[in-house]
C-alpha cells in the first residue's frame, strides 16, 4: 500500500477496533513454562486456581493453544468510552531531535485511569461481575492499576479493595482520592491487615513497600473474604491478553498507512503493556513473516532482564502466590524508592521471558535522571506530560532516533506511550530542584535476591 | 442529511479541522460596548492598547465587523498535537439517568493542560513571538491558564511569568511544578513584587487573591519589563475569538451525524469557552437561520449573569486595566474561596454580557456541593474524571436530562467538557469527607461590589 500523507495523529474508526485478544503463546515456537504449584511442584490446574482468580480468567491464563479472544460486547462498549486510542507520529519531537528516523508513539493516557491499565482492569472486573463475585482485590505501584481498576469496579457496581505500595501511596496523596471518587477503599501495603503484611513489617520495619507484598496481602484478602477474588494489573498472561488491543489498534493504523516499524519499544516493569504493544508484531516475527528490533527498557534500579536469572519463583514476596518461570530478582528483592513505582516489580510476564530467552528481543536498562530529562524534553515539545514509567520508552526512543541522525538512516520507531504523569509532579519537582539521584543495585544485592529463589529439583 | 449511527467519539479529520476562527460580533445586531480608556472614558485605540497587548491581538480585540480570522499555519499545525478534540455521545450517563434525552459533550481535557485554555494560549504566544518578544505576563487561577500558556512558551522558545491566584496556589501545589516543567516563573498572587499586590495585600491582609488581583499583577510587570506583553485567559473578546474552534468542531461533527442540539450549556467564569463553544449555533440564531437554548452557568459563589449589573467595570481588582461593559460583580469583589478558581472572577465577556442582555441566552447560579455530586456521577460512568469548573456544564446538563426524563421529550443537550480534574484532588477530598460547603453572597457582599463601579457620566 501506498505511504498516504500521515496525519499528527492516527485514529482508527470504531468499526475498526479489534474484536478479539491476541494470544501470543498459540504462535510461540517454544511456549512459556506453566505456572507451578508451589507445594508440589507440578502445574496449576484450573481448580488449583479457582479460590484465587475469576474462573473465565483462569482459562485465558492456561491456555496457550487458541489464538484469538473474542472481546465481549460489553467490554468492547466500555472500551469505546476511551478506545481507540490514537497512534501519534512525533512530528515536533523528530524536528527538535533533528533526526531523519520517523517516531510513532502509541498513545494511551487518554483516560481517567491515565495508562492503559484500564484495558485489562476492566476485562478483569467484567469476568468478575459475570461470575456474581461481590468484588475484587487488588495490588497497585504507581496507582495507575488501581485507579483503573476502580473506575471498572464503579462502572459495574462492584466491591474494590486496593492494597497501595507504601512509597507510592506518600508520594501520590491523591492518587487516593480519585480512587475514592471511583468508591473504592485503599490500604497502604505492607499494612497490619493481613498475616503477610504484618511478617513483611516485622522483618523489614520502615519498608517502603514493593509490588511483589503488595500482591500477597491482596491475595490472602480474596481467599478471606467470602464472594471475592484476586485481580492483577500485570505479570499474568492474562493480562498480557486484554493488553494486546494495543499491538493490534498499532498495527492496524500503521498498516492503514502502509507504515512498518523497525524497532519497536516499550517500558518493562511486570511486562503486560510490552507484551500488547508488541504482540502482533511478534507473532509476525516467529512466523518469518517479517521482522522487528524489540526493545524492552527497564529501570536501572530494577533490571529483571538485564540482571535477573531466568528461573521459577514466587511471584509475590510473601509467597502465597504460585511459581512462575520468569526473569526475576527474586521475590525478596526490594528495589530502591525511585519514581517510577510501576516498573518496581521483582519478575517479569512469563511470555516475554521466554521470549527474550530465545533472543527473540532486547533489553536495556536506564538511570531514572536520564528518563526525566527525556520526560521533560518529550512534554516541551510533544505537548504530552508522560508518566515516569512511560518515559523510559521515551529514553530508549530518543536514543535510538539520535543513533539515526549520526548514521542517517531513516529508521521508523514505534514506541509504547503508556501513560501521564499528572500524579507524579512530586517526582518532577525533585528532577526540577537537582535532588533526584540514580541507583544501581550492588552485585551483592543481586544475589541477596536471588538467594530467595526456590530450590527446585 | 440522515442521522447515521453515532458512535462514542467523533473525531473529525485533520482535514476538516476549522480553518479559520468565527468572530461573532461581526453577525450581532446589538455589538457588545467598546473598551474604554478609564482615564478620558473614551474608546480605546489600538495605541492605548499597544503597551499592554501583542499588536495582531489588539487588531482581533478591536474588529467587530470581520467575520473570519484565518489561523496561521504553525498555529494549526500546534492544533494537530491535540485537536479534533472528540465530540462525545454520552451513553452512559443516558442510560445512568435513564432519560430520553440525547446527550454530546465536547471534550477539550485531552492535553496536558488539562483544558481548552490551550487553544488560545498557542494563538498568544504565536503573536509574541511573530511580534519578536522576549516574553509574556499572565495571571492564572485554577492553573490551567497558566499551564496552557507555559506549554505553549515551550513550544515557541519564550519567557513565561504567571502569577497565580494564591488560593489555587496553595490548593494545587502539583500545578506549579506542571508550568516548571514547561520552564515557565510561578508567583503566589497577590504577592510583594508588583504595588498593585503590595496595595491589595495592605488592604486586604489574608486574601485568598482574585483573578482580578492577578491580572493588575501581571499587567503592572508586563508595563515594567522591556520587550514583555499581557496576555490573558478569559474574558477579551480576542480570547473567545481562539476558542470559537470548540464549537466550530462541534458543529462541524454535529453536522456530519445531522445532528442539531436543542440545549447548548457551558460554564462561565470570564466567558471564553462558553463563547467559543457557542458562537457559531449563535451566529445561526442572530440570523434566524435555527434556534437553540444557549445556558450558561455559574457558581452561585460568584453570580455575575445571575445577580451582577450590566455596567462598565474595571476588568481588575488594581484597576490598571481598561473598562469594559459587562455583567459584573464589581472589581474589588472577592468571592469565597471555592473549588472552581476558574470561575472566580467577577465580571463576564463583553459579547456574552451583551447576548444575555439581549435575552438570546440564559443564565443559571448552582451551589459547589452540586456540582461536585453531578462531577462525581458523571466520572463514574463517563470515565472522565472533570474539572470542577467543567462540572458546573455537567450539572445542568443532568438537570435538564432529567426533566426530559419526566416529559419524555428526547431533546438533544450539548455541553462543554472544558477539562479535567487531576490536580484538584483536594477539592474532591473535601467533597469524599462531607467537608465541602456552599456559600450564597449576601445582598450586602454584592453593594460593596458594586460601589467599586466606576462613576460613568
Amino acid at each position: 500500500m501506498a505511504n498516504k500523507e500521515i496525519p499528527y495523529k492516527i485514529y482508527l474508526e470504531e468499526s475498526e477496533m479489534p474484536k478479539a485478544w491476541y494470544n501470543l503463546r498459540a504462535d510461540m515456537i517454544n511456549k512459556p513454562a506453566p505456572l507451578l504449584n508451589a507445594q508440589t511442584r507440578k502445574p496449576m490446574t484450573a481448580e488449583d486456581l479457582a479460590p484465587v482468580f475469576c474462573d473465565e480468567l483462569i482459562t485465558q491464563e492456561l491456555d496457550d493453544t487458541t489464538p484469538y479472544f473474542p472481546i465481549p460486547e460489553e467490554i468492547l462498549n466500555f472500551y469505546k468510552m476511551y478506545r481507540p486510542a490514537p497512534l501519534v507520529r512525533a512530528y515536533c519531537l523528530e524536528e527538535k531531535l533533528q533526526t531523519p528516523a520517523k517516531i510513532y508513539y502509541k498513545f494511551e493516557g487518554n483516560n481517567t485511569s491515565g495508562s492503559h491499565k484500564l484495558n485489562s482492569a476492566i476485562a478483569q472486573a467484567y469476568y468478575a461481575k459475570k461470575q456474581g463475585l461481590t468484588g475484587v482485590t487488588t495490588e497497585t505501584g504507581a496507582g495507575q492499576w488501581g485507579t483503573a481498576l476502580s473506575m471498572a469496579c464503579a462502572y459495574l457496581g462492584l466491591d474494590c479493595k486496593v492494597y497501595m505500595v507504601k512509597v507510592s501511596y506518600e508520594q501520590k496523596p491523591f492518587r487516593r482520592e480519585v480512587m475514592r471518587t471511583y468508591g473504592a477503599s485503599v490500604t497502604p501495603s505492607p499494612s497490619m491487615d493481613t498475616e503477610v503484611g504484618r511478617k513483611i513489617l516485622a522483618e523489614h520495619p520502615g519498608t517502603t513497600g514493593s509490588l511483589g507484598c503488595a500482591i500477597s496481602e491482596a491475595v490472602e484478602m480474596a481467599t478471606k473474604l467470602p464472594g471475592y477474588r484476586y485481580v492483577l494489573g500485570s505479570v499474568l498472561n492474562q493480562v498480557m491478553l486484554h493488553q494486546t488491543v494495543i499491538g493490534l489498534e498499532a498495527k492496524a493504523a500503521m498498516d492503514k498507512y502502509g507504515v512498518k516499524p523497525d524497532i519497536i519499544i516499550g517500558c518493562a516493569g511486570g511486562g503486560s503493556n510490552l507484551g500488547g504493544l508488541i504482540a502482533p508484531f511478534m507473532g509476525e516475527k516467529i512466523k518469518g513473516e517479517a521482522d522487528y528490533r524489540i526493545i524492552a527498557v527497564e529501570p536501572e534500579t530494577c533490571p529483571s532482564f538485564t540482571r535477573g536469572k531466568y528461573a521459577y519463583d514466587y511471584c509475590d514476596t510473601g509467597m502465597v502466590c504460585p511459581l512462575a518461570k520468569m526473569y526475576t530478582l527474586g521475590s525478596g528483592f526490594i528495589p530502591a524508592g525511585t519514581h517510577a513505582g510501576g516498573l518496581r516489580y521483582h519478575g517479569m510476564n512469563p511470555t516475554l521471558s521466554q521470549l527474550y530467552d530465545d533472543k527473540l528481543m532486547e533489553a536495556v536498562s536506564v538511570p531514572q535522571t536520564e528518563v526525566f530529562k527525556a520526560a521533560e524534553e518529550f512534554a516541551r515539545v510533544e505537548g504530552i506530560l508522560p508518566a515516569p514509567e512511560s518515559s523510559h520508552a521515551i529514553k530508549v526512543a530518543i536514543d535510538e532516533a539520535l543513533k539515526c541522525k549520526e548514521t542517517g538512516e531513516e529508521k521508523t520507531i514505534l514506541f509504547g506511550l503508556t501513560g501521564t504523569g499528572y500524579f507524579d509532579m512530586y517526582a518532577y519537582e525533585k528532577f526540577h530542584d537537582g535532588k533526584m539521584t540514580d541507583y544501581i543495585p550492588t552485585d551483592e544485592e543481586l544475589q541477596k535476591g536471588f538467594s530467595y529463589l526456590p530450590k527446585m529439583d
